[in-house]
């Protein structure tokens, strides 16, 4: 199977493009108040460090929208400045440097409004993200509309005003906070225009409820084709929003971040403590240069002789382990038995002599 | 958007009906040794408990063949006898008084084996799952087909010698270690019969991992229809699988477990600490017994008033938080301010007083 991505227009905010044939960019939100310079700039470098690529920052009022001159002097992330209720804090936001404003139709709509901050991004070579939230959704007197149908006619009657105004430097979300909804929405704004996706399901919840939806929604669509840029929202760090984000993308094979380990749920046949063994693995590749590895390498940890011959025999590097002892494949083949205390050491070994991987952490 | 289930038969696996219009059930697969009756009764007790609904063993000799007899004398869910190699145990299995037996064609697909298992289960009214795995797929000499093709084609070879014996009890799984390959063998399976689908993802790892692998394909194709019965597989505790397939039914609006709680990301407009409040509310919430809450409960916690409001709306009970306090909303209507202090206590008094949730946690 092969995603066949939606064509799509490309939008370059800062130094990333994103839209055409461009990879899935990932991004994140500062939790951080934005004119809190120095714990924002901390946040950002984090994030960068993660594997962010564009991050957002909200602006609540004018020390916010100076604050993003401040920061861009010190990350070199492309910063997305998100405006609600004040139009002016977006032509600030454009003043002050922002690579990307995002509006919501659901708080900015007079088209007066709307021309000005048009004018300024045009002015000065920005793009404009039209994000249109199930909670904050205009339902211009619509009460009998679904959800989704609400989001797509307020995203379609703010991308005509936009247009009106020849401006076409736009990139579209729509999230709901259900994953039905998000899907159905983006599903047929996707039908009706090429401007990029950025794809995302809000107000998920905590960590774990967060991450299956956002993977339930977002993994649909980009299995449909769509979707040019990610943003995973939990109720937790931001860092964890980029891991879920990649997880989700490396699950389909769409980006590559970190070696895949393929590793079984154990049941009564498996002898050894897989858990403890895939961890401990997990935690010695997690510093790998994905730069170094180039592509993904794929390990598989299994618990027994049922399926682990065959996915260890799948993977670059591979232990099916049996009674007692692991048998180690490399390339497809068997290459020796090992005592269950020596796994995670005989597989990196043979991943150091294979791989160069000299960042593995010792 | 509806989604619209595909038309499955039913099969009846003890006492818990899969297919048709039936409630997608949820199983998962003990992970210590069936012959270790002490301990793995107290892990299935344990699953029951967390909201498992059928539960599967691993049968490697007599002992464990033997033991589900003595297991089934103390606990009340569906017992599946998870067999390979040896077809003999299959037979043993089902005398023990297994609800169901799943063999995998990668190991055992001798005609003369399989007639004499189905035969048995003939004999005593027991359903068969045919459960092919990326990681034991037979590919009889064809090694150009994909992954999905040769799950496909194992799979649907095996369900003809089944046929043949005018047997027809019969539950599919296709699980590929990957996303992709997984959706393909389930969506093309799908269309060359009507036999009820067991999903899942083989080996997805750890936990976080392997919830968003599952998450992507289970979801993916629970969306398109497809699926009667799901088993998330991590390398972590059985329980966890529930909760994540609890989650990604709900997310599905398929199957009702517990309150949802919508909450945001929050971001630079925050000023309460939401993530505290959101965790002490879900484990303040996790104790409610849904046949008395009788519909899924959905509470939105919001950290300001951009999509606020507009969620704690069409929430049963909200709360939208601004600045130094909260705006609690009931049934789409503001109703109190409170500080944030006091936010947790409000909300469940709300709940307490409109649905009588007698078993919230103290």
């Amino acid at each position: 199977m092969k995603i066949i991505r939606r064509k799509s227009r490309v939008v370059k905010i800062g130094s990333v493009c994103i839209g055409g044939k461009y990879p899935v960019a990932i991004q994140s939100m500062v939790k951080t108040k934005t004119s809190h310079i120095e714990k924002a700039v901390q946040e950002i470098q984090g994030l960068k460090k993660a594997g962010c690529e564009i991050v957002r920052v909200a602006v609540r009022d004018s020390s916010d929208a100076v604050g993003i001159k401040k920061i861009k002097q010190r990350v070199d992330l492309p910063l997305v400045a998100d405006i609600h209720f004040d139009w002016r804090l977006g032509i600030k936001s454009i003043e002050s440097g922002a690579d990307k404003i995002r509006l919501n139709p659901g708080n900015i709509n007079k088209e007066a409004q709307i021309k000005e901050v048009v004018h300024a991004l045009k002015a000065h070579g920005v793009p404009l993200r039209i994000g249109v939230n199930s909670g904050s959704v205009r339902t211009f007197n619509d009460r009998r509309s679904s959800m989704a149908d609400k989001l797509v006619t307020s995203c379609l009657n703010y991308v005509r005003i936009v247009e009106k105004l020849r401006f076409f430097d736009i990139v579209l979300s729509l999230k709901g906070s259900g994953c039905l909804d998000t899907v159905e929405a983006y599903r047929k704004i996707a039908k009706r225009c090429d401007y990029p996706l950025h794809l995302g399901v809000t107000a998920t919840g905590l960590p774990l409820q967060g991450a299956v939806k956002s993977s339930i929604a977002i993994g649909s669509l980009l299995l449909d084709g769509l979707g040019d840029t990610i943003r995973i929202s939990l109720t937790d760090e931001s860092r964890q929003e980029v891991k879920v984000a990649q997880i989700i993308l490396e699950s389909l094979g769409m980006r590559t971040f970190r070696p895949e380990i393929i590793s079984c749920p154990t049941c009564g046949r498996c002898e050894v403590n897989l858990v403890k063994i895939v961890k401990e693995l997990e935690n010695r590749l997690s510093t790998i240069d994905n730069r170094i590895s180039g592509r993904p390498l794929k390990v598989a940890v299994m618990g027994c002789v049922v399926n682990g011959p065959g996915e260890a025999r799948e993977a670059d590097i591979g232990i099916a382990f049996g009674k007692r002892e692991g048998l180690v494949f490399k390339n497809g083949k068997p290459i020796k038995k090992v005592a269950y205390a020596q796994a995670v050491r005989a597989l990196l070994k043979e991943m150091e002599a294979k791989w160069r991987l000299r960042t593995l952490k010792k």
